[in-house]
């Protein structure tokens, strides 16, 4: 039987705040076995971005990431949020790494193509991940903690989605371990009633995902999301549930199964 | 007969420099056997700390940290600087994995208490370095990339000099390895004659540094630098060599011996 492993995905909004984040962070730390957290910052980075009088160009949801912006991204997340984080859980006594996917070329990525005429700049789409050295880091008792940044193998760092970031680490590592990936999130889970927070959907196949789509009870951004989840369990990522921040124990939010 | 390692300190003159840093990191690659480099970034954090509003001070040459300061080098040392060298050095085949003090908890710092009634704020004084676990790395042909930041170890990111991260990471790798220590600098070497670049002296022991300080020759910043690289000799480091950061071929500069 293979080992578990968690690979946590936290997002902006809880690493933009101090007093969440080290709850989060707390929460993390006490999950038991082999664990690997990657975390976004585009927030901390807007933020930064505006003092240094750099505008912040966003298409559909997605940074565009020009050289100016590039800069402030590896500073935001490889170094201010990712070391921070870092040293939050080595005082909580978890023995992180903070990881970009230039460490050890942990992650290969190109820079994107231009997409409906649309230039995002230095964006890197993920190409390799090296499964075989995270597992190599997990069993020297090792947490990696990875920020959303690539590179091209040619000396260029490239931005990456925090979200494909932890879905693609997820896929590699389900050759090894029995894997669940927790996308943490603002709300309890996927909600039946958008307004009851309680009405929780405790678990989702695809069966069960085109049915809600059908009936109109999962609808909007949270299709792509759902769709990236069963992409990412097709792939032998044995669960992923989409859940909040404060209840990562596997037993709440809503489970995505085959 | 131990293995070699060759550890190199770069500075902020040449990391600020795109043009002489990708020189220098051609260099660096072609070094021979195990390898580790430090890299410092001052010039470059005190640009963006201007353009953010963040006034440098600066004391007898060291930098004070406040919390705003802090957050600068942590992005810019941990980040920016330190993630451009790493995607450089994998363009250069050269598998190397960047890291700070709180990364696998390698080196651990203490707050600098009060000095002379200067408070220099969030600045680390080493208090351990994990040799072994730097060792684990290197013999898996991991080219480890430091960054002057340390930790607490109670959650706090610490600035701590990269002069000092060389030397302290010397010491302690010298229990396992023969370890020449080179400090890349503006000059060819520790010079006769200031004026003359054909003058430097290739070697120095003790007994020579106490004569040319007596005579003179050796004089002014240039006493703490050697009396730094004597200890780190007495410490076990077989060589330190002061040279041009083209110059790292161990051949060129002036050695310091015991």
């Amino acid at each position: 039987m293979k080992q578990k492993v968690t690979i946590v995905k936290v997002g902006g909004a809880i690493v933009e705040d101090p007093a969440k984040l080290a709850q989060f962070l707390q929460n993390f730390s006490t999950i038991k076995g082999n664990k690997l957290l990657v975390h976004g910052g585009g927030r901390r980075a807007t933020k930064i971005a505006a003092a240094l009088g750099i505008e912040s160009k966003m298409v559909n949801g997605r940074r565009i990431t020009d050289a100016g912006m590039l800069e402030v991204v590896t500073m935001v997340y490889g170094g201010l949020v990712n070391k921070n984080i870092v040293a939050c859980l080595q005082a909580g006594g978890v023995n992180a790494l903070g990881l970009t996917g230039a460490d050890m070329d942990v992650i290969r990525s190109r820079k994107r193509p231009l997409k409906d005429g649309i230039d995002f700049g230095f964006v890197g789409d993920v190409e390799s991940t090296d499964g075989a050295r995270l597992k190599d880091l997990i069993e020297q008792s090792i947490t990696p903690v990875m920020a959303p940044l690539t590179h091209d193998g040619q000396g260029n760092m490239l931005n990456t989605n925090a979200d494909t970031i932890a879905s693609e680490v997820a896929k590699v590592m389900s050759k090894f371990y029995d894997v669940t990936l927790i996308y943490c999130f603002e709300k309890p889970g996927v909600l039946a009633d958008p307004d009851d927070n309680n009405s929780v959907i405790p678990t989702i196949t695809q069966v069960d995902f085109e049915r809600y789509v059908a009936q109109g009870v999962i609808a909007g951004g949270m299709i792509p999301k759902i769709e990236n989840a069963l992409r990412a369990v097709k792939a032998g990522v044995s669960r992923v549930i989409i859940t909040l921040a404060t209840a990562m124990d596997g037993e709440q939010g809503t489970v995505i199964k085959a």
